[in-house]
């Protein structure tokens, strides 16, 4: 199968009535740049990367000057050394002056790379979370790009990783089974009422969820407080609760508000800071222990993502593959949180749709920790095939590719 | 003076022979996002954002997006309280969901702020460093975005640093009837051969230069040192000598290949690997001690350097104001760089017109240390008023505003 053109669509959604604001993005669009492989047959690959609206445009453009290189190529050659073509793309020499890795040419990376998978997999008639397991180590690695990493993971670490994981791989096939747990994000958004959120975390919690998610940051951090304290009563002492800060407060102020907003006992705090911060975050988590902080919706890349895990500046790691460059920089991640022991939590710009494939390879494949998976409900509409959650757990994607599908 | 319109202007320039090559970027064309603040005098404000030329309309597209609060504001006014503006344009809910604060957005945001500096020095009929040296610190500082800096730099703490060096001013004067010291980087750009470099370096010390560049980061580390021990030879004991890697090593190369080139005694080593690599830095400036790391040029913004400051992984912060958010976040760096005690060197997409101005005003009026001011001459005829340099010191610029405007 090979690639005859890529275009790309600039696809924004408009949310109701609060859904998605946080303390900093008060009137979310979500938006995907999408990118379009055409090929010789019916098939098409589709890759997302996500932005909030204004700018989309920048990433679709930008997809078209990077993508120049991969038309006229053969999906199963292409992606039989992919982190070369990886590579060559993240460093094309005048474009990545624009980053490097980071801003709207990585974003548009990660729709050119997601969209190569995503073909890969269809091409191959499996789900993506299949055609990952069905990798050999080496060949899996071959679709990354380890540079810059030398010091803390090499080629063969990652190989062996892979490796030593295959032989145990039967004692985790039972998610396969059971489903992949869902977490709901979508109980607490910040502009939500009280009256909103205690309604929601009822209904969340009927419907089976035990994970949820508040949005806290606000200027009044007493009103932080409530809602916290409001969704802990209604929850119970036994569900899980994770408070999420959207980048709001400086070193300082997190470091006071959070001590008071650990009362409820959250199972992390989210993006107390800003999120280039790694010295500010390591101090945050050192002052917050033994609360824990994840971060990782704005880190761009797998170099940031490599100081934020030596610093220890990360309890949980939330690779986003729509955020970096794509499934292949979100693996490359998945490899250096193994490898310094963080557990990798994807946030879900793609809504899960991708990530629901991931985290299953992540588990079974790389000895992830089997914990919990971001659900947002708010674009099933739009999805060919919308993530399926039953009690509180996503069901395994069965059609072939990576979920992306777009309905016109 | 009022803002009437923002236009822009994608100006691309090809160099001749090699000019600007390094190791990682073989064919650079030298590119302005231009932003054209458009009055209602006949004074134009004049603002730069460099890059290497392809997405270069990515940054103008951009500017069109972020400029529009602009629109109707009188100079004055705005820059009496630019700060707040700085940080409402840099945290546009949805645009920062494309960075935040980097990448083609934040490159945006240096041209509108570059543009804004020069048209309220033009329309105080001011050189841009007489501009600033006339600010009380307070005025200074309601320019500035102190935001995410708190744990290390306050409001009261910059006007403190501010206050405290207008009390010496007078000894530090000096400089305008002197000019500032320039260093040659063209002596040794990555493509010119071994006689080339030799001339150039005989040339540069004939026309008063003491300091010069030489890009390394060769596949063969024999040629970077073969190279270095020509420069060192022809250029004499005395010249100071620096490296620049253009972050070509990973940090394990970059530790045996600076110990090797540490033989030619260079001032500094620069961009010796990735540039968001802060950990990585840190690993190598402690490994080639007394021998020094300068990296800036592609660190996007103030959390970043504030990062690198903290972490004591540059010993020179090569900041450029057009490469950050503009001449406001180059003077807060710069504040940060002043507070930790870490001299500022800049790197110069401008090729030194804004900086000429700005190195003045950080040595009179921040005490940093007077140093030198990086000198590259291939975009001089396009220029109104192109950096004048005798006997290799940088000429004090006289005519109104920032020295951006560019010949049409």
């Amino acid at each position: 199968m090979h690639i005859q053109s890529v275009t790309t669509r600039d696809r924004r959604f408009t949310l109701a009535d609060g859904a998605g604001s946080d303390a900093i993005h008060r009137t979310p669009q979500y938006s995907y740049a999408v990118c379009v492989l055409k090929t010789d047959a019916a098939t098409e690959g589709i890759g997302l990367a996500f932005t909030l609206g204004a700018g989309n445009d920048l990433v679709c453009r930008a997809i078209d000057y990077l993508s120049e290189p991969l038309v006229g190529r053969e999906i199963e050659e292409l992606m039989a050394d992919f982190g070369t073509t990886y590579r060559a793309l993240a460093d094309s020499p005048s474009l990545r002056w624009l980053g490097p890795h980071k801003g709207v040419v990585h974003l548009a990376l990660a729709a050119l790379v997601n969209a190569c998978f995503d073909l890969w997999a269809k091409s191959r008639q499996l789900p993506l979370w299949k055609l990952l397991l069905d990798l050999s180590p080496e060949a899996l690695v071959n679709t990354l790009d380890l540079s810059y990493l030398e010091d803390v993971l090499t080629r063969r670490q990652a190989i062996d990783l892979l490796t030593k994981s295959q032989a145990t791989r039967s004692c985790r096939e039972n998610v396969l089974k059971t489903g992949y747990k869902g977490y709901d994000t979508s109980v607490g958004w910040f502009n939500f009422s009280d009256e909103r959120i205690v309604a929601n975390t009822k209904t969340a919690m009927d419907r089976g969820f035990t994970a949820l998610k508040l949005k806290v940051g606000s200027t009044d951090p007493q009103r932080d407080l409530r809602r916290a304290e409001l969704i802990r009563e209604t929850a119970g002492d036994a569900a899980t609760i994770m408070l999420d800060a959207n980048q709001r407060w400086n070193v300082p102020q997190a470091l006071t508000i959070c001590r008071e907003l650990s009362r409820i006992n959250p199972f992390w705090i989210e993006e107390p800071t800003h999120p280039d911060d790694v010295l500010g975050h390591r101090a945050i988590a050192d002052a917050m222990a033994p609360y824990k902080v994840a971060t990782g919706e704005h880190i761009p890349n797998k170099v940031i993502f490599k100081n934020f895990l030596q610093a220890g500046a990360m309890a949980f790691c939330q690779v986003d593959a729509v955020r970096v460059g794509g499934i292949s920089e979100f693996l490359t991640v998945s490899l250096l949180a193994k490898q310094l022991n963080i557990p990798v939590v994807p946030h879900v710009g793609d809504m899960g749709q991708i990530h629901q494939h991931l985290v299953l390879f992540n588990h079974i494949g790389m000895e992830h920790e089997n914990l919990f998976l971001e659900h947002i409900p708010h674009l099933r509409p739009y999805f060919t095939h919308p993530a399926d959650l039953v009690r509180g757990y996503y069901q395994v994607p069965q059609e072939p590719g990576s979920s992306s599908d777009l309905i016109d």
